[in-house]
């Protein structure tokens, strides 16, 4: 037996941002789960930049992810439905997360890394959604970064970039929560406004509104300690120049370089990492992976206590995800970005 | 009474490498050093690339250190012998460290931090050049920064550029004594042939000789752990590139970018900053002093084992000591450049 569904594959490598004709929708047909595996109806997608590193064509690449294949269906986060288990331990109606999204099902391997399978606890009265934000890796990135990278001490100031993302977001929120100053900077109005007064940032600007040293220097007019960086390119720039001595970068992302088809040169005042003995610390949260259960812990006492702010952006439907990656690309999203394929 | 002394004043903000005219040798009285001054005669004199970036049109500059005023004497470290002393602790005959080079003596004062003075130890068997090297900022920068930056462990593979350097060479040095494998960098076929001749590094190679990242490979297959950076520019982009997983750069200098009258492109690929988990680390040895006096007594230990090599390049007179300053600049010196006023 088999079951027929819909998979969006990629047709060539695209150019800059991406186009609908670089991707595909086709129809396949899975087999049924041998023995070990799972067949899993996927109910939420994670719509992620990284997805369009893979693509290739970027300036940018993952070492240890290769490139999406032509003719290869896209992977990334989603959360799954078991629909049926040859897997012990695990039971129809069981909610996982896992790599394979991108699709309406897939065929998943517990015992595999690739799919990177987590088995969302049974009973819980959390969204299983929140396992693609708070809960998942975006969460875990953010505290990771934030903790484990940037070295957060008590009286630093933050700065966070793409804050309005969905990790920058939660960099925000988990700054605040324990205490510290933070500024944020995001591409729009809107952004801005939700991030002064739904998420409680300390002071926030769009960064179109001038030149970035000049607004961060009226954010924050005794300098930054920690710079969490989801953007790369001038912000980094404007990152060492605002930067107090020891500060520390927390590099997390580099949105603003993964749609560019040629190399984007780094920042100019490298002398300035010197002259005030700073870090710049790159980051990849599965590198810090033993410290996610207690972060998960502690994220799921803040649930608990009503004490974190949620926003998606969700659309419906296979169809609609092309879009909405370009969405990310491009900044058009506020909060999370989801696909609902219930 | 006054004594007269000849000193070197920045006439002009050089373009670019310094030439003759942007300085100029001028004749002061110095007055009798007051109470809690010293008048010393300088012996030797430090000839640093620091000293480019304070002359100022540099694309670098040092927050901290201001850079040298038009008309006002250059400054650098230098040592100097005490010849009339009005300071508790001091007498004549003893030789200093302190910032007041390029000029033939200096009125100093022991309790300004700025003229940062180092009484070395009387009858010690050492000659006093020496704190102008292994035992002054240069041994205890590749120190500081292999150890304290970098965070060097065991099995650690080293890389250092401009390895023929006063830094450099000590660096690769002592690495070596504590038994990692060391690649070299440098600017000649000379300079290579000492740092593995005489250094006994394992692996060097000119710079000029193709592609660094290529060159880099053959070196070290395996990839690198640390990179000990005194160049930038594109030293740096070809060390993100072969350093591996959890990789550390200690970023010290930035020669390719001292005499640049525009800002120099940092490196493109900083996404691999975060793929492979990297850290950039700058440092000024100054600001991990607390270790230098541990540092020295290691470094005393050395020399009495006979395990350190130390080549000098020595001009003699102040009149040398613009032109040794462009030598420095432009790569033309092995080892440590002093200038010679005995």
């Amino acid at each position: 037996m088999t079951i027929r569904v819909r998979q969006i594959i990629l047709r060539r490598v695209p150019q800059g941002v991406p186009v609908a004709d670089d991707v595909e929708i086709v129809q396949v047909d899975l087999p049924t789960p041998a023995d070990g595996q799972l067949l899993v109806q996927n109910r939420w997608l994670s719509i992620e930049p990284a997805v369009r590193i893979r693509m290739g064509g970027s300036a940018s690449s993952i070492p240890k992810l290769p490139n999406y294949e032509i003719g290869a269906p896209l992977e990334g986060a989603a959360i799954g439905e078991v629909v049926e288990s040859n897997v012990d331990g695990f039971e129809k109606g069981d909610m996982v997360v896992h790599s394979q999204g991108w699709r309406e099902a897939a065929i998943i391997d517990p015992a595999n890394p690739a799919h990177r399978v987590y088995q969302i606890p049974r009973g819980e009265n959390i969204p299983s959604e929140a396992y693609l934000g708070l809960l998942g890796l975006q969460g875990f990135t953010a505290y990771a970064g934030l903790f484990h990278v940037a070295n957060l001490k008590e009286g630093d100031v933050v700065w966070v970039s793409a804050a309005a993302g969905a990790v920058g977001n939660l960099v925000a929120q988990i700054a605040k929560l324990n205490g510290h100053r933070v500024i944020a900077s995001a591409g729009s109005a809107d952004k801005v406004a939700w991030l002064k007064d739904t998420i409680g940032v300390d002071a926030a600007f769009d960064y179109h509104d001038g030149d970035l040293v000049e607004l961060l220097e009226k954010a924050a007019p005794a300098g930054i300690d920690v710079y969490f960086d989801n953007v790369g390119g001038e912000h980094l720039a404007a990152a060492l120049e605002v930067l107090r001595p020891g500060g520390r970068v927390a590099l997390c992302g580099l949105i603003s370089t993964y749609n560019a088809t040629e190399p984007v040169p780094g920042p100019s005042n490298m002398f300035s990492v010197i002259a005030k003995n700073l870090t710049i610390k790159g980051f990849l949260a599965v590198q810090y992976a033993e410290h996610l259960e207690t972060y998960r812990d502690q994220a799921r006492q803040w649930i608990a206590e009503d004490r974190v702010q949620y926003r998606e952006n969700i659309v419906q439907g296979l169809d609609a995800a092309p879009d909405a990656l370009v969405d990310v690309l491009t900044g058009r999203n506020t909060g999370k970005m989801l696909v609902d394929l219930r």
